[in-house]
């Protein structure tokens, strides 16, 4: 049965690197030794050995060992072994190329179908929705499809931001491009706002954190969800 | 030769519609009865119909004609005639995937070539560059490409925005986001901001505006140029 943590952001505004998750993760991956990372949305194009240094500091707080994926010669192998895996923020578009690249995407589906614990954050978050077509990110590289892990019946929005009423920036606001999608695409989307994530166990999906997540609907209003919702029937 | 107004974006904040542009259009289309307008991109999930009409009352204010492409049975045809284009903000995935289903791309770009004159706004101008890999806009829609039309030798990313440093958003600027475009692509990226705008006649191209634009080039730091910059010489 699916067992995953997706969260919008790795890191809040006035803490360290999964700070706020750990306590949530020490329960999560409380049967890992040694966690799988994968690093390949490279934040600010980081290298994948600095991106998993950074990871493996923040598991050692909880005692847990961190090996990076790009370690592997076989990496479909690495995931099908994984005890638990841990896909971290950065570029969405070179995260579903790489993914497409080392035949990885429908083998993470099987996997984490199957039971392997999963960590989300940001644009590995994003890839569990069922498209990755409304993530936040620039297009840097084109990948092979916009189809994602589809272990939610719905697409997410990392890093929700609400309108700002001072701006004067004439940029589409979030909720615009959310609008935008929903003139194509009927999939519900979910926008996380940070310091909340969705806690996966089976088909159960509760929203969990400190803040409302907001809701959007093909041709309905946004609707604001409180922390503790079911969306388990959300489709 | 080339004529084009490569503009950040179509409305600044306290004014209307194309109105902080509508002295310069006056002397760019002076030659054009009926511009030829360009509504694929369709801000808000707005139709072709009510985005060409609400460009048809700015341009009605300067005496000139608009007819939206849609209303043509032939739309290449309608570009090659054009004594004027004008291709609106909205979605750029949008935007690009209809150029190309309607074959309209690489028309577009020798019909610039030869000197059409042409205005873009926002997604309107991102097309302009070389790719469409520098846009802000959701890949609501899967394109064929990401190649756009290359009528400067650079990428460009309208609605450019600062890092706002009272925010406590994680989510990655603008500037990151240029960065690891730059990862993997050594275009430069020119970051436009709103009241500003390219004017390309010929090869000579030249930052007009008040505002200063923001280059950004693999492996340097970003540098501001001031307005009347002549960004010929720049690839």
């Amino acid at each position: 049965m699916k067992n995953l943590i997706i969260a919008s952001t790795s890191t809040l505004h006035d803490g360290e690197y999964l700070d706020y998750l750990l306590p949530e993760l020490a329960v999560h991956f409380k049967d890992v030794k040694t966690l799988i990372f994968i690093p390949y949305a490279r934040p600010s194009g980081i290298s994948h050995e600095a991106y998993t240094s950074k990871v493996s500091e923040a598991f050692a707080k909880i005692h847990i060992k961190v090996k990076g994926i790009h370690e592997f010669e076989n990496p479909a192998e690495a995931i099908q072994n994984a005890e638990g895996i841990f896909t971290g923020g950065g570029n969405t578009f070179l995260l579903v190329s790489q993914l497409y690249r080392y035949n990885l995407m429908s083998l993470l589906t099987e996997t984490l179908k199957k039971g392997t614990p999963y960590l989300g954050t940001s644009a590995g978050s994003n890839i569990t929705g069922l498209t990755m077509q409304t993530t936040n990110d620039m297009p840097i590289i084109y990948p092979p499809s916009f189809q994602t892990l589809g272990m939610v019946p719905f697409n997410l929005n990392p890093h929700y931001l609400d309108p700002d009423a001072n701006s004067k920036h004439m940029g589409e606001t979030r909720e615009t491009r959310i609008k935008e999608f929903h003139q194509f695409n009927s999939l519900p989307v979910l926008g996380l706002r940070e310091g909340s994530w969705l806690d996966v166990k089976g088909e159960k999906i509760i929203l969990k954190g400190d803040l409302q997540a907001r809701l959007f609907r093909q041709n309905q209003n946004p609707e604001e969800l409180p922390t503790g919702s079911d969306l388990s029937s959300l489709k």
